[in-house]
């Protein structure tokens, strides 16, 4: 906590593809996806953050190991492409998670490889596109990721995701949605998985102006500060197999690792 | 629980390497480390299991769909030749897992594929072989795995694994073990993934002759039992992606799934 | 499980003065709320299940040693009459919860001395009395408190429960409902204190005949089955502080408790 | 996390009466055990914090509705005069963790009735007072309460104490100990309830110079930051029942409370 005056390094993931096929979304996202919640987490952060964002199509999807490496959050939107996405760079992005860097998980990114491969689960769950109106209630209104949010957070149009939801019970369930229709599910959920914190948040959709909703905007930001590594956290070792134990042989004679 | 009455269908998995090429191991374990903990499962839930075992040599490794599809609880242990098991069995394990197949995984089986498949992390750990003795407390005394053990069990000699331990959050600690070095581990842990339960416990090695100690036999048939899933959970479809929600569209038109 | 031959004790406790107080509620529940309970369970549960009722206005309020001792399961459905139940039996029911004895709480049950004293925390609700339809979905398929009912259970007419509900995390989230003001609610959660199982599920209510709704009937069924201590651990001494540690002193020699 | 400039007002609370009655304990912690614990708070946490202390002998314990309004943090040791406490003020210390206010529970801490309040279990533990060496592991090495220091912690001298911990799951297990006899201890649990966040850690003791391990210190400090609430946290209304739904009546019309 004593890290929030250095700034946050973040890189914007999309896979870009929707905005390139399509007139509407393109015209919706001007900038493409990435473009408004880059700026999303900009006009929250001002300050405290270096956005940088990275595209499938780029070399490595532009997730290479020195991209990660000086990344401390990164936010992932796919959803047409999750196939196209190299099992290599999702093994490097997992590495990175493991290893103290946050990652925040955007609406249909809940299919991405890098999500179902930390989960360990199908991440299915039920969907159905008729501009629902969507309510994010919160839960733990202590909680820094609903940080000056209103509950609900009133959502006019947007696809319905419902459960179940097949995930691993979440360390903590922040957001509960319901949608016209009377599904729920649970929007806002945080995981920890090695050294690195994640962030599951479920609003949003190529087919709705979702990322320029101010409280939508507000969450994303919100969420990338709290999974943000502490300044002692981000050069942790990685993880791995320790020879020996720590403290003494069963004869008492010291072995340090 | 009104399925107990019914036989619960047991795949003891073992990579079966260790036996092969150490005349120690085979002398330790004669019928292999699968034939001692295929008896002491069936020594403690006599008339309760039907019990088979798989070893890595066979064809699918003794993993067809057939036999998963008829297998209730699912024991695995690895050590030498993790890297030896097909992705493709891993990957139908996993769906069985999700499905509702109970799976006990067992010490070194902490580096399998299948259980870093389904935890999403690196599931290392501290490790030293030098006759420790292990003691596995108990802290959950309630809990059905716990049933008819001492707190703590007395392992006389055995290899340590120490903490970190990097796996998720479990569900349900239900043991906790000391080594006579000092070190401490989660020995004892319960996971839900999908409609698995999955339970792993740490006691057990091929340079010892854990899996012929009645309480880790007890142990490990507690495990088997609290897995095995509810006969309403055995036909369950797969989880999987649902095209519409359940209740109603938008303007209040049926759209059941 | 290997308990399930035996017979479940169940004691269903009702405060009873709504339907003393007021015609309506007696009109919809003619053998009280905790009448139409014990039928609920009975029906569910032929053959497995004893069950008796206690009631406020009884000596001890039908809650004496000698009762709880052979209890199982005690159901709990208070409203108006939270601050007439005597702390010492508040005290007392807290005592064999957490030595084994189930606990089943029922809707406005969330605000009884008995619940609140076990979270902790002041179990606050919104809530809101206008007709609301309630849709009860499940998060847990592969519970044994959601088997063999429908997701979502549609309770036609049904007081609104919203967040936040100020409650430990629960162990396990089962049912999440939402309502036709688009609250949502943790409507079915599973907490272990002690050595005891507790669930808490909200549908039900004086003014709504939700307590004769099958699936309700159903549910409030399978949590008593689910909460009931194994045999095992119905006799378990009731934890207390241990004099000495279990394995031996600094000098080694023995000091078994 | 933006409001660490702030700083964090620190109440020390300590029963103190081993200090009076005890020469070797007055010797040993010659201002006390409220003394050493602020010094080591003060000397990790220069500039962040301002610390004073409370005992039980002053009005109302030293802990006034005005006191507690003014603090951030509040530490509790206590264990000769648990029963001593009144009511009155362990209601209202509870209202305050409820409502925002950060808790750390130190040692004997864990059967004081603030403790046992918010925990709803008996919070026993074995223990046995005789010179075991404590080694505290660290299980999240990412957690700032863990930052900073090594794992082991080694104790050289400290009471055992040992499972079965009787408190609910905690929402993280920082870390765990092992004692000399072999026992292992949840030394290090983290709770939120309400809007308040708990932590207890279990070394210190009256009999052996515990508060004035430097590594003891660090992690009470490190704990103190932890638990503090962000400045949009600590303003927050107490929770309370609210008399209405949030978002509309069953007929559309708004509702708000």
């Amino acid at each position: 906590m004593t890290d929030t005056a250095r700034t946050i390094r973040v890189t914007v993931w999309n896979e870009n593809v929707h905005e390139q096929r399509e007139e509407a979304v393109r015209a919706r996202y001007p900038e493409g996806i990435h473009g408004a919640v880059a700026a999303g987490i900009e006009e929250n952060l001002k300050g405290q953050v270096d956005v940088r964002t990275a595209t499938l199509e780029q070399p490595e999807h532009g997730l290479t190991e020195e991209v990660l490496a000086s990344t401390d959050v990164l936010t992932w939107w796919g959803h047409a492409a999750h196939d196209k996405v190299a099992d290599e760079v999702v093994e490097r992005v997992q590495r990175h998670v493991l290893g103290g860097m946050g990652l925040v998980v955007l609406h249909s990114g809940h299919f991405s490889k890098i999500f179902r491969t930390l989960m360990g689960t199908t991440c299915s769950l039920r969907w159905r596109s008729e501009h629902d109106r969507e309510l994010v209630w919160t839960l733990k209104p202590h909680h820094p990721v609903a940080e000056g949010v209103p509950s609900p957070i009133v959502i006019p149009e947007q696809e319905m995701y419902g459960e179940v939801f097949d995930i691993p019970d979440p360390d903590e369930l922040v957001f509960v949605s319901s949608f016209s229709g009377g599904e729920v599910f649970r929007s806002g959920c945080s995981f920890h998985r090695g050294n690195g914190r994640i962030f599951y948040f479920s609003p949003g959709d190529q087919a709705y102006p979702v990322y320029h909703h101010p409280d939508v905007r507000k969450v994303i930001a919100n969420a990338v500060r709290w999974v943000a590594p502490a300044e002692s956290a981000r050069d942790l070792p990685r993880l791995q197999n320790c020879p020996t134990g720590w403290y003494e042989n069963a004869d008492g004679s010291e072995a340090r690792a």
